[in-house]
């Protein structure tokens, strides 16, 4: 029986123990920036799989990895226990994003209810701001819920100019900070400018550089190049072959009954 | 965590103190007549907002003003304490309506529910109609739940003729109509004529100008140009940036998907 | 408050004294040949109104007559005390159908739900089956829930040969068939061929003939031509007039949000 | 009344008897493939209807049968009670799957209900795999929740190589191994592949010599080319009706209001 939507705790917070940790959010999106980052925390950091999170909201199929196994189709939540030098993190990483307007809501309802009974004491939310050309050096522009934080993101380099990004910040990334916002829970999403085009590994690393001298965390940047390239074939596999699935699939649709 | 539709008091009915107050809708809708008439009142009147309106039925999305910081799309209802002359007002604006067929009628109902807590007297819901070219003395159409009241509206100069709108009255403003003729509460929608092609701040003063003269208001004019023009830059800015934001999300949602 | 289904009992079962009615159904569709039908029945045969229907599941809009007064959308039933020459009836009509596939299936339950707190005996759920081009002699289909109604319907003339209608039968009109055999209510569909190009007072007329001779009713054709008319030049009016609404609206909706 | 998901046992998994089934999943698909082995198990092995479910995700209508008599779409599970050379089984066949994204998890949350009613040991689901040209040697790949599986369905010959389908597996057929894998149940797909472009009964001869052999079953494949026509000339049929429906349907919807 899967729930609309399906919190499962591997861990319980106590058994954790993290202590007031900064959420971290890098779902699908924008030249999958904030995947980019996010997954590469979790696979730098010395990071536990705390959460699993399933949804009638994602789309109703399963992967298939290489040796034929398959996966369903999830969001997952990373605890990192820091030595001390940064802050703890909860990472939220995942496949998807809900596929349908009100799922969003559901959604990010779950994640800051885990993030309540983890006591996180602040959010970022992390994503790309397409601009629809190349661009030789990325940077990053930020929004917060709340005034106060902007002062701080601005003195790690993060854009606050023209009233950028004027249509507002779509799914996860946005809602994460609204429905936080009403909580009393600081959020703050930094968007990595990208052409839009294609994974962008410079834009992530412009977007981990502020994470990094924010967090005070001790992270590579050389995989990032990799996975994104990595990621990219990955996309452009499964994008050729999803198309030829949904094809068929709906061409079978059209005659789905018969007696 | 937010509900779907989530309403949430500023201020308890009896604090407020209002006296069987006229009811005023002015969300978004055809010219954006009816917002343009009803965000003026707000900010014309000396009101104060009483209740907040969130809902999984927006778009699942923040807005980012020019200052960086977030604002979660909401709609919300101010009070107008009179002073004698005029009825007490309760005046529901918003940035959006429902994005789905249902949530319309379920925002309704909250509206309708609060309407009730403050023992509103009559409701008016205000918008645009529009005749697909320009018009230059720009008139007001009504239409009624209760047939009392088109006596009343016409001879405050609104038009009830030609069977117009033929088309019926969609959204909120035609809804909050039907839904409050089964609970048995008098209310009555004023269209402003208008070509549809633009924010029209004339046919909002036709509006505003019924409104005036039956609720016997002390509302300045001069305002709603200058409104209309903020209006129609803001639109034509955010919908340019906006389109973009959705392009390059849809163009992602293709490739949702990898592991 | 509107209930997503919204049942409305004006009289009580008790109160109205039916002795198991047969139920007819003529919701709008196909050449609005059921409606058709059912209209006619409703204004001809002294019925008085039982129940109303409202929903979430029906457009979010009003339509306003040509005095500007608001009708919510709803459907309605009558009923008919027959004088003993016939059998009682109860005759579901109606604005629209449901507007999304679920809401369909919620609403023919709730239909059966009032069928059966009035006992029916039976069910005829009325329709047009197009096919495409003019006919001169319109005649009817039928298909039903239980085998032996179709000898008795055979003898009254209906049709069942080829084995039309291959596509099955849509909405309201065929759910009823199918959810009132798993309750055990004996029920049919009569389907006037037409050619689905318009509002067709001819096969209308073949379905009464059917209903007339089957239920010995006593009631004049004539009217139908002329409320054939009507609703054609109604609909040809409406549809101009909703189709630029909705136009106007959904270029609006293009550009709903603004601060 | 019709439940959202309707389950109805026509007989208790007690009175059936069944040992630890396999439970065998064919629904509509790609080239039918699935349908087509399901269907046939159905017919060739002595099994008894055990279970029915009907939905409000299944499209709103009923089917219409040569006679004239309707059928309401529903899924069915029949079980084969085994002589004892080969498990028990519990098949799922039926008209439809869900035509709304969610609706897919819960049908899916029901059958595995039923599974677990009646002790399943494991699942296989079955479908097509297309790709896009017609094929001599039809042959089978797989995909299991269980890495365990897999070797033993290579040894049936079985393929898993070149990470194919890489596109997932969309709908009941993959859902089933999803969520049954978070249940503990082991469960594979056997997918034959296929051009997708007809009803395929080389890739379904296939399909089920793997279950043959596998299950030790003692089932005739002479059947196979003559019900795979049979599907054929049916569906080319209905397809072409249902698209007249439709269209005649949704024309009238443009115009579904009037008074």
């Amino acid at each position: 029986m899967l729930q609309k939507i399906d919190i499962r705790f591997l861990k319980q917070p106590e058994e954790v123990g993290l202590k007031n940790p900064v959420f971290i959010e890098g779902l699908p999106g924008i030249g999958h920036v904030g995947k980019l980052v996010a997954d590469h925390l979790v696979n730098e950091l010395e990071t536990v799989k705390v959460v699993e999170i399933y949804s009638h909201y994602f789309p109703p199929q399963v992967m298939v990895d290489e040796s034929g196994t398959i996966k369903m189709p999830n969001n997952e939540i990373y605890a990192y226990k820091s030595n001390g030098n940064s802050p703890d993190l909860l990472i939220l990483v995942g496949d998807f994003q809900s596929i349908s307007n009100e799922g969003h809501f559901e959604l990010v309802n779950a994640y800051i209810e885990v993030a309540k009974k983890f006591n996180v004491s602040k959010i970022y939310t992390l994503g790309g701001y397409g601009i629809g050309r190349l661009i030789e050096e990325p940077y990053v522009i930020g929004a917060a819920n709340n005034p106060e934080m902007i002062e701080e993101l601005k003195s790690y380099g993060v854009k606050f100019e023209r009233g950028e990004p004027g249509g507002g910040i779509i799914g996860a990334s946005g809602l994460l900070l609204g429905i936080s916002k009403l909580e009393g829970i600081d959020a703050a999403c930094l968007m990595g400018v990208t052409s839009g085009y294609m994974v962008d590994p410079k834009s992530a690393k412009a977007v981990l550089d502020v994470l990094k001298s924010m967090l005070n965390l001790d992270v590579g940047v050389e995989e990032l190049d990799k996975r994104a390239r990595e990621m990219e074939k990955l996309i452009a596999q499964i994008k050729e072959m999803q198309e030829a699935t949904m094809q068929q699939w709906k061409s079978d649709e059209d005659l789905r009954y018969f007696r």
